[in-house]
Order: structure tokens, then sequence, then C-alpha cells
């Protein structure tokens, strides 16, 4: 088992990583109390639910479960509100603490359902999927959906513990596993070169779900995640970065209509975007550009973005949370290993996303 | 004016206290960005509105106005989305600052759609009652209703400003004065005992709304406020004193449904009980609890509980934030001028409530 830490003051927790973690009640002793709530997917439920009761049970802890629909579309005010009456039904407290269980969906959902129940308890995330345990499960990024935007209604909310079990990622569908891994290539491409080469020269590898390949990439990536965390809790600064080929990428979510693409086939395809923006303002060279083109083709994922039209991509990406007064800021490569986030020209992104839509 | 200050260290915030701020530019000036948003009620918006506007606009800043339906029951997560749609719609950013300009419901409701709006954005507090300026603009808890419990959906969300202008408690209805009274009393029996003396000497002139001891009622209320809410931001431990009365009253305003009675109307009965039930705990002497009924008597505030029957009561209460696994905790006074928190037996309560409703 790996141990992390996000370094948060008052509020840091740590991330355990290691097959079968989620059989073993030493990690939720003294971390829960005698009442508590798991917040699962109809999909997940069957899975793990009864495994993850019956671990809280022996670390001492007696849970009720909360079982939500499956997918994006559950990211929205009625299923937060099922899960607060839910809560209140069962006399839930102050102290009640939530588990998500569960991808990127249930783990935003829950913990928005966890900052805003009676002002705020204790959650703790055990994502099962590699997405979740790359990316969402990390940082207190919580947040559900607004009918005129993915994300906008939500809070900074960090949990008291990230249980990543990377045996459930067993079971995951080869799309939704290969969805994460765009998440796991973005860390090479915004914050570690060598991490970069690493994936490169393993993808192979970690395509087939090797386990000691899977776990390294799992570790880097979440202390990637955790170190820049630290640094910009709130997104004032560099955890912009983590958004890079996000703009992009939830103009295509949005565009085609959730679920029609996964976040991370958006994401890769934003990612090339992004990469290619990069070099039209002359920060990468072509040879770049095709190195990021090259890795996300091998992982399966797509490198082309949806013909939504130039225009309503910009329009789309003008709601961004990034935007400031309606300018939409971009998450760039200055080399490969580094980005930055600026402006850009609403005629440079016309003529790329021309060019990229018509290739 | 004058200027207290909530010393949360980086979340600290100035409170400015004096007829006629809400004209002034210079309060405003640096603390809101280009874009602001004025969120006021339909009861509020014909008095304040168009000053407040042209105030911010002098300031430097251009604002939209989001008008809600008055009343508790706009509480609800159907006006929230109201407010972040029209949010959504004009644009804003992060750095949109929301301005609640009204009395709590406003104050509630905006802080915790500032509080989600794109995980957080910052706001100030403009209170137009009295319940508003001494009490719920102050201290960050914001909230929305849940069908299964007042304010059960919500966050610690603190405000960048709190401007208690005075001169806009002159159109307040004399109902909805006499409530605000209720919390100022509250300050006296939980904390001050010379400030209890101090009210009792000036009741009058406070009924009379003599401006220079509604002044000092103010400052005196929030000095107490901001006091408590810095050793205790998050209510676990001292901050709960600020509910004296608060548990019997919520019971008050759900079993007779909101609205009914005055959130300050229940505070005062309540108090009364919780003054009652002290001294059945030998907390406090016969004279004390006199003393806590004659003064709310004298600001024409109701006594006597409303015979919903004991078992009602109970379990109205037992949904109590403050309440651990089931267990009601009880704000009592140990004598006047000092609160403590305690589980009392259900059958003590019972007796209580049997007697002051028969009565």
């Amino acid at each position: 088992m790996d141990e992390l830490r996000v370094d948060l003051g008052e509020r840091s927790y740590p991330i355990l990583i290691g097959p079968g973690l989620i059989d073993e009640p030493a990690h939720f002793s003294g971390r829960v109390p005698a009442r508590a709530a798991i917040v699962t997917s109809e999909r997940i439920a069957p899975l793990y639910l009864a495994r993850l009761r019956s671990t809280l049970a022996r670390a001492g802890s007696d849970s009720i479960d909360i079982v939500l629909p499956d997918g994006e579309s559950a990211k929205t005010w009625q299923t937060l509100d099922q899960v607060h009456t839910a809560l209140l039904r069962a006399r839930g407290d102050r102290r009640t603490t939530l588990i998500a269980l569960g991808g990127g969906v249930i783990g935003d959902l829950t913990g928005f359902a966890a900052a805003t129940y009676q002002r705020g308890v204790p959650f703790i995330q055990v994502p099962t999927t590699l997405l979740a345990q790359v990316d969402s499960s990390v940082g207190g990024k919580t947040a559900i959906n607004h009918a005129l935007g993915k994300n906008m209604i939500g809070a900074f909310y960090q949990p008291s513990l990230v249980l990543a079990d990377t045996g459930t990622l067993a079971s995951l569908p080869e799309r939704e596993y290969r969805s994460g891994l765009a998440e796991v290539i973005k860390y090479g491409f915004i914050r570690d070169a060598g991490f970069l080469d690493w994936l490169e020269a393993n993808l192979d590898a970690l395509l087939r779900r090797d386990p000691g390949v899977l776990s390294h990439a799992i570790r880097r990536s979440c202390e990637i995640k955790a170190e820049i965390v630290a640094k910009d809790e709130r997104e004032t600064g560099m955890r912009a970065w983590l958004n890079l080929g996000h703009t992009f990428g939830h103009a295509i979510e949005a565009g085609l209509g959730y679920g029609e693409w996964l976040h991370g086939e958006a994401v890769a395809a934003g990612m090339v975007l992004a990469a290619e923006l990069s070099a039209r303002l002359s920060h990468l060279r072509d040879a770049d550009v095709a190195r990021v083109r090259g890795l996300i083709a091998r992982a399966g994922l797509p490198v082309a973005p949806p013909a939504l039209g130039a225009a309503r991509y910009l329009e789309l990406m003008r709601i961004d949370k990034k935007a400031e007064a309606g300018a939409i800021r971009y998450v760039l490569l200055s080399r490969l290993g580094e980005a930055f986030v600026a402006p850009v020209p609403d005629r440079t992104v016309t003529e790329l996303l021309q060019s990229a839509c018509a290739a």
C-alpha cells in the first residue's frame, strides 16, 4: 500500500492506494463515527456495497446506504436532495460521515452533499474508477451540474480520507478505463516530462492493467495532483493547469450532450487542441504536438474534436469557470511538462477549430 | 459610524454600522469588482435597490439585480436556482460579488448562493432588518430550508463586508422590529449581564427607535456575536450559545407552519422556556426567570409557547442540528449572562412543556 498526503494545514488528509483496501477495517477505524452513510450508484452497489458495509461494521460503524441512479445525469439538485432527504430521514447529524463509493459523479455529488448537509459533515472518498482515483477524488472540488453549465454549482470541500482500492479497477469497462488514462497522461504534459517519457515506455503495460505499472501511474498522478492542490487549493493560479484540455473538453461534452463522449475522451481531444493552440502561439514545436497526439492515439482516445462549429465552441467555452468577464482563459503548454494560463484571441481559436474539425 | 471586526484570520471582515451607509460609495470602493449582483426581495427592492445600485455605480461597479419573492418560503432550492440561473445568464464569473440587500432570508439565501456559485464567489451583507443587523448577517451561517427541517442545507461561508445601515430600520414594520429585539435581548442573557441591565433601563427608548440607544444596542450585539464567532466559527462549542431559545423556537416555527410566528417571536417564547428549564434544573432562581419573562413581555414579544403538545415539540426538536444521535442538546443559562449546552431528560422537558402550554 502507498500512502500520500495532501498538505492543506488543518484540512490535510491521506490518500491510500493499493489492492483490497476496502476490505480492511483498519483504514476506517477512528476515521468513521458510529453513524455513516455510503452513497453509491446502481452500477457500483452490486459490486462493492456489501463488502464496504461489512468492513465498516468491523470498524465499529453502522452505515445506511443511499443508492443513486448511474451517470452524469445524476449530478442534479434532485439527486442531491435525495441524499439530503435520506440523511434527514435517518436522523443523520453533524457527525454523520458520508462515504462516496463510485466514480467521479458519485464523488462530486457526495462531496457537495457533505459540504451542504447541516452546513458540512465529514466525508471519505472511495473511488472505483481510474478517473476518480487519479483526479476527481483528490483535491476537494465538489459540484453538481446546472442546466446552463457543467459543475457550475459546488464547493471546495476536502475529504478526510481518500481510499483508492486498485482492485476495483479490474471491473472497469475498457472505454472507461481508457477515459481515465487521459487524466494520467495529462499529468505528464502539465508537470512532469520524465513521467511522460515513462508513460510512453509503459503504455502497453498500462493498457493491459499490469498491477505494478498501474500502481505507479496512479501514485505519480496523485502525487502531482496533491502537490498542485496544496499550492493552490482554491484555483487562483497553478491549479488551473489541471484543466488542460478541459475548456475544449467541457464544450465537447456539452455540445454533444453529456454522456455521448466520456469526460476523458473529451479531455483527450481537448488536450490535442490545447497542444495545437500552444504550437500556433509558438510555444510548442510540431514534434511536441506529434508526441501529444501520438500518446493519446496509442491510448485509444480521440485526437480529433467533433465538428460542432467554431462559433458554437466559443459560445460554450465562454461560460467556463476560468473565464473572466466573458474572456476565455486557456490552459496552454509552454513546453512538454509545463503549463500556463492565458487568454487567446477568438480569431486564433476559430482558425484552430476550423482546421481541426476539417481534418 | 462604528466599525467592528470579525477576527477569523484570512477570512476576517469588517462590520460597519451607522445611518446612511448605503449611500456612501467609499465603503464599497475596492471591495466590489466591476461586476456585482444585488440580490433582494420584492418588498425591499422599491425601498433601497435604486439607491444601492447608484452607490455601486459611483464606486465603479456595474450591477445586475436579482429580485426574489418575499418571506421564509423563498429559502428553497427553487429560489436558489433562480439566483444561479440569473448569474449564469449574465455571465457572472468567479469574481462577481453578490450583495445581499434585505433581511435574514435574503442574507441566508444569498450567502448560500455565493458559497455554491462556481464553488464560491465573494459576497457582502447589507442587512435591512434589526434581526439581520444584529444576528444573521454576521458570522457566515448561510442556508436554505429542506422540507424536513429549517436551515438544514447550507454552508459556513463568511461575507467580505457587513454594512448595517441603521437608517433602513425606520421603514421596518413594528412587529418585525420587535422580533429583532428578541435577538438583541438574547445577547444579554447569554453573555453580558451588564448589557441586560442596560436593556432593562433603556427598553422604552429602544422601542421608540431612539437613534443613539438603537445604535448602541446594535453595536453591542454585533460585538458579542463577532467575539463568539471568532472563538468558534463552525459551532463546535460556544457558538451554540447563540441558539438560546432556538431549539424550542424552531419547533414553534415548524409546528405552526413557517411565517405564522416571526422568528424572533418564536425565539422569545423559546428563551422563556429555556430559562424555565434552567430553573427546573436549579441553575436559575425564580427571580431570574421573572426578569427574563418580564423583559420579553415589555418588548411586546410572546412569553407563552403555542400548545403544540409536548410529544410534537420533542419530535420536532429531535432533528435540530445540535442534536447528536437523536439526543436533543439544549442551550441553558447557568446564570443571567452565561449559557451552556447540555442534554436534558425527555421527561423533564415534557413536564416543562405541559406546564408552560397549560399556563
